[in-house]
């Protein structure tokens, strides 16, 4: 690391050991995209307010104990646009992601609620087309549509549909999770490519004068998860599904909470080439583009080979890669070490370059 | 009753053994205002493809077992405007809607999960108080906060702020409620004045030249369904609370559901005389208004008088009264004993008088 490389290092370490503080006057963009404006809004205004312990580890999901029975809480608001896209659409997008906020929590996706608020003048076909692509995606992810609610707003007052889905799971005790647990020598599995989601969405979207052949991936990722509990059983320390900000934020979110560095091998990241090429148009590291069927997993070293096979061997998983390891330092920052040799900071997602892809 | 009275009953009862269906080409207001548009929506397009019987029940929560533990799972979507209304906010409504929808399920309300549309350019304040709000709420109704998720739309694309909370309950053993288990004979039991939310919400939209002190009745509805469950236990039948459609809507769902004939008696109705009279400016009756603090239960006669007295014990349930009770006949009914002598149908509601109530 350079001298410059350094100084930058202990600017970031100091700035980040100040409380997060919510200063803003108005709502953006950014404040949805989940990056840092993000955190600082959840932080530094929701979370003390609400001061539950669960609620200020901010992790994907909250436990529950009711009786003898440790389940599992999640909930997600829905507003990508277009509603429809190359391998998805919200009602797919909604079931899948609950179901993968349960599933990095390490418990077994067991029912979903659903809520609906609806625009005015919004084409039932549309609205029957959802409902059926969220029976389907249940379907295929094993859950129960168990309940929910229906309001309607005003033209204009939303986007076709917004779709709130919130998922009940039950505790899977075959390894206790805990993105604190992060330790030296660990290994960082990624379950597959990264970016699919976000520059579908972005193609679809027609904003970019390109075509190419992408899609979503977005799918349910408990098989995945599942096959990392059997594999790696209490020698896996954490998951995380890396949709709105990307690899790179949800790796910022580990290394913060653990308090050790990451370093990520480049070289090993699996990207597909028409997604590569659509970001490198638009100027952003598919890093930080969002997934919608993808996990990053940290595991022991002893661990980590057996992990990988366990998820090569799924077809959701067969384009998963080791893709970096944890260290002692830079405390709580992420490197990149690129294919040239050299060595960068990857900070957490700032601002909002792709909004509402979820 | 008349012979044409007598008519339109066999006319109404031969419409309501069609199965419900959905026909419309485009989703109305009608379709968010919890009467009949409400229903055919969700019996004749959601219910179908998700299948589920619990759903299918169509009641306030599903109840789902896991493990041990048998817990009620309920979600709501507020999109309430103003944010801001005489005697509570989208944030309290939020928090008690759901505890109620427990409540009235027989559910110890629990924990509750948070999901947040927020409008870009919303002023970072008026989030910040509906966040306090919301804890306030929270910690009234003895519930947790223990999830979220925030996500922001593009100015104009939401009126401020849409906020969907789901609740966890534990449900209680003291009875088994089942709407369908309606008898001859039971009474129903009001726990409150009716309209008080609708028609603060319509004064504070300024839409009515009309001063008047009403305030909404948003309050969390446990400690009446408990004292509930404590007076009747086995003999309470059902509970409802009277949101979206009122009074009168929720009465016709259990007669309909337990095929049994509902008679009130409209002298009995608590109604305060400001919700009164502006509910005559507006030729509406205030048994279709919506309340956010109001349950409707279904008790056996022999516990009638002690369910009363229990509810009457408590500061929400002061102005509780027995309104009615069931008979075998006109099945599926609810009819009006007018303070004339006089009897009318009370059909559900039909339209959307008062939009974005909740």
């Amino acid at each position: 690391m350079t001298d410059l490389e350094q100084q930058a290092l202990e600017r970031i370490e100091k700035r980040r050991r100040r409380p997060v503080r919510f200063a803003d006057d108005t709502i953006t963009m950014a404040h949805g995209a989940g990056g840092k404006a993000t955190q600082a809004l959840v932080a530094g205004m929701i979370a003390p307010a609400f001061a539950d312990a669960t609620l200020a580890e901010l992790d994907d999901g909250a436990r529950i104990e009711l009786g003898d029975t440790e389940l599992v809480l999640t909930t997600d608001s829905f507003v990508v646009r277009p509603l429809r896209f190359p391998g998805g659409s919200i009602g797919a997008l909604a079931v899948n992601g609950t179901v993968n906020d349960l599933a990095v929590c390490g418990a077994r996706p067991t029912a979903l609620a659903v809520a609906l608020v609806l625009e005015e003048g919004l084409d039932a076909n549309v609205l029957s087309g959802e409902i059926d692509a969220m029976a389907a995606a249940a379907r295929v992810a094993g859950v129960r549509l168990v309940t929910g609610d229906t309001k309607v707003v005003e033209r204009g007052k939303a986007d076709g549909m917004y779709v709130t889905t919130t998922g009940v799971g039950m505790l899977d005790r075959r390894a206790a999770l805990a993105r604190r647990d992060l330790r030296p020598g660990d290994r960082i599995l990624l379950s597959g490519p990264v970016g699919d989601h976000g520059t579908a969405i972005l193609l679809a979207r027609g904003e970019l004068d390109l075509e190419a052949d992408v899609v979503s991936d977005t799918a349910p990722l408990w098989p995945v998860a599942d096959a990392l509990l059997g594999a790696a059983g209490s020698e896996l320390r954490a998951m995380r599904d890396a949709t709105r900000g990307g690899v790179a934020t949800v790796l910022n979110e580990l290394a913060a909470a653990a308090g050790v560095g990451i370093v990520v091998d480049e070289a090993a990241v699996p990207v597909r080439p028409a997604v590569q090429g659509a970001c490198e148009i638009l100027g952003i590291d598919p890093m930080y583009v969002a997934n919608e069927g993808r996990l990053v997993a940290v595991v022991a070293p002893s661990v980590a080979d057996a992990a990988l096979d366990a998820v090569r061997a799924l077809p959701a998983g067969s384009g998963a890669a080791l893709i970096g390891r944890v260290g002692d330092e830079p405390a709580g920052m992420v490197l990149v070490r690129t294919a040239f040799g050299g060595t960068r900071i990857m900070d957490m997602l700032v601002g909002d370059p792709l909004p509402r892809i979820c």
